[in-house]
């Protein structure tokens, strides 16, 4: 009898942002198969008599194919055992979870989808931006930077309104680039956005800027993610170097929206 | 000395999609406020000895306006309580969590936020749909249906991709417009389209359809979910009377991408 897989998402660094099903499948697994990106704290709830492999496909340095990767998920399965493929985030946003789903589903193994806190709200909490708000942003478009294959932007729409939030996975350093293809996409230059680098963790880095300025921004540590938009002006910048003070809003003047007087 | 206030995401109903963090909040919590579409199995994690209060805004019924939900944050704070507001999903999104963070902001409250898996991601994880894909899905567009305001399309976007996967939080009933709106948008009558319902509960429902054809989907129990675009067709789909078969991929031809002969 064949085993089964879990494909689960690890959340975006901080283990308390584990989910109790992702905790139980990881101690009760008997082969796990993790990205690169996942942390130690993380890796360290796995008993040390589960099969760990590292299948991390980053910068394509260790050129593992996720044709191997796939296989090596219905290996496990068919030698009946029970296999994690423990993945950054959540699985079914930017992880290619679409290929391991058609592998599994072809090679007739069960398997299930454990859902994670994706980067982008593990870094939105840790900086206290709301991704929407009813005044200023009523959407949220998710793009990404690079893909396996090339830079993308020439996949990105040819049109963003500026009354969405966006978050760009993975952005690079090509900062002037981005910065360039998302003006010509319809964005205001003074659109406020931010760097936002190693969210959730000990190490977690921010840096606010405008849209037209994201070319002087510095080159923040992987994992990144860079957003934009009105609701940026919300995002708590501990650094004092940072080109904008931080966001004070109990000195704002009171607001129309609040009782009147 | 005043509390702490942590906005929480319960995530999207399964108790076992909460985070670490969140349980240890919901259990060491002096007060928890919550929305109304918080089930049973979660707020039975929380003592029996703590404040709790349903501050839920479902359709208006209630009447309880955000500000007083804002006021009563502050207050059960500077009573030097250790305050949960507790909402659905992940606070960030179509959460109303900015009136709350500038709430908090101006009356100088500590207060952290706790992310939650998100809906969307819930539900794309119970029918197992990856919500980008390598070919067919390289970006994620987020909108809202109702808001407490009004209906809402005229706040979308005038153009979408059709490389978008859209996902429509609180789509409502009204099928009809609602497609003509997407339609308008840009998007093929064709394109695949799904609704949701009460994701990874166990009255979860899918009924899968196209977007020229949504209007004769039937009205499945709220809180549901509306998603857009090609990789909808990753979806599965138990019930025999929906419209599609199931998509078996084992039953399609090799792919091109697939190492050739």
């Amino acid at each position: 009898m064949s085993g089964k897989v879990y494909l689960v998402g690890a959340g975006p660094g901080d283990p308390e942002l584990l989910t109790l099903k992702a905790v139980r499948l990881l101690r009760s697994a008997d082969v796990v198969l993790h990205d690169e990106l996942i942390g130690s704290a993380i890796l360290q709830l796995i008993p040390s008599t589960t099969i760990l492999r590292n299948v991390g496909k980053r910068g394509g340095r260790k050129n593992i194919r996720q044709q191997e990767i796939d296989t090596l998920l219905v290996q496990y399965a068919l030698l009946g055992l029970q296999v994690v493929r423990l993945k950054g985030g959540d699985p079914l946003i930017f992880g290619r979870a679409g290929e391991e789903i058609e592998a599994l589903r072809r090679a007739r193994i069960e398997f299930e989808i454990v859902p994670g806190i994706s980067a982008m709200l593990g870094a939105a909490a840790a900086v206290q931006l709301p991704l929407t708000h009813r005044e200023l942003s009523s959407s949220l478009l998710l793009l990404t930077g690079h893909s396996s294959t090339a830079g993308r932007p020439e996949d990105w729409p040819a049109y963003i309104s500026s009354e969405s939030t966006v978050v760009v996975y993975m952005p690079g350093y090509d900062y002037a680039g981005t910065s360039h293809h998302l003006i010509s996409c319809g964005l205001e230059g003074n659109m406020p956005c931010a760097v936002i680098s190693q969210a959730t963790s000990a190490d977690q880095q921010i840096y606010r800027t405008t849209l037209q300025d994201l070319h002087t921004a510095p080159h923040l540590p992987s994992p990144t993610l860079l957003l934009i938009g009105q609701v940026v002006q919300f995002a708590l910048c501990p650094s004092p170097e940072n080109q904008f003070a931080p966001v004070l809003f109990d000195q704002r003047p009171a607001q129309d929206s609040e009782r009147s007087e």
